[in-house]
């Protein structure tokens, strides 16, 4: 099975990889149905993907499907779970203890898929020392000192857009090496650091057009 | 100023309307800096973005910049509000109150970027008549006839992979017209019903595997 380490991990392509967790959620859903195999016309099919994109997508992921059946359904989710690195527990740190900052906190759902909030930093001091779903809240000025004892590589940045760069910066500074940033701000960072951007205001706003182009109001 | 019921509004392309947000959140924070005006050639340095492009995107929005000095920072601030959809109220239904479903129920960010929650839904009876964060909860049993009462038009889809599909089709027999779809399941809807994919936990596997492409463990 494909794991992290293997070196046909890295050549996947954003694309092929933003489209594995469409698979896996139907395989999920197929499973309950009593479904053993999945072929990659079904899958396309349902998915409105091409057949041959499904099958050079499952190419990167170390599985081969049967010939006239398809793929295990059980040994599908197993594997892509694996690849996605959602059977792995990695640890993050959340900056921001605000309306968002608050809500991820209570997300358990991360948990299943690999992400565990060990600590949450914020900058007000009657946070310290509270805690949100077991989870405990320190003042920023403890991060660099929890970071070195805990080697925590990934931050979310959920801070107000003011503060944005000057939180990603201290994250920086302090040894993160991704940002999950659910800020609408851009922030620029070095080059060796990861940025994932989740802009879900963002996403209300394309919304909100799309949905008054079509309605008369 | 521009605003939803104008027909400009319809024409703006997609990957412009993405990058509004981002210009909004610069604004925002070179407003607390104390500049009164920004121009597009400023937006695009900070940015990473050509500042023709700049000028083009906003072209699409009511503001006109002055010569040599740029656009009003305030002004810019309020047309992008308005013209994103922030400044105005959309209710919302949500449909799923797990993990990340009560979790947006706790988001008082939402609102001030325009999308009230005003009733969650859910299969579970022992949740019906409860309120999460003032938000009162129903049996799905009571969607159709609260959506006939509030004509709420926008649902966002937070239940587990299993039964997104299903939920889906309900929201829309029962007249939903916007699925926020918050599950990594790709919902097949018919062609007049808008729907906007926020995979956060989809994102979540683009950032581990960009982190263990760069890192040894």
């Amino acid at each position: 099975m494909s794991d992290f380490s293997s070196i046909d991990h890295i050549k996947i392509p954003e694309p092929a990889l933003r489209r594995l967790p469409w698979y896996l959620a139907y395989a999920q859903l197929a499973k309950t149905q009593g479904e053993v195999f999945l072929s990659s016309t079904q899958i396309a099919k349902d998915l409105a993907v091409d057949a041959s994109q499904v099958a050079k997508d499952l190419s990167y992921v170390n599985i081969s499907g049967k010939t006239r059946v398809g793929y295990d359904t059980g040994l599908l989710i197993n594997v892509l779970e694996d690849f996605l690195g959602f059977t792995k527990t990695h640890n993050a740190f959340i900056f921001g203890i605000g309306n968002l900052g608050g809500a991820l906190i209570q997300d358990n759902g991360l948990a299943q898929y690999g992400l565990k909030i060990c600590a949450g930093f914020d900058i007000k001091y009657e946070l310290s020392g509270t805690r949100i779903n077991q989870i405990p809240i320190h003042h920023i000025d403890r991060f660099f000192e929890l970071r070195k004892q805990t080697k925590t590589n990934i931050g979310i940045l959920t801070v107000p857009v003011n503060n944005a760069q000057s939180v990603a910066e201290l994250m920086i500074e302090g040894g993160i090496k991704a940002i999950w940033n659910f800020t609408p701000f851009r922030i620029r960072v070095p080059e060796n650091i990861i940025v994932q951007n989740t802009s879900i205001y963002a996403h209300l706003a394309l919304m909100f057009n799309r949905l008054h182009s079509t309605i008369n109001e």
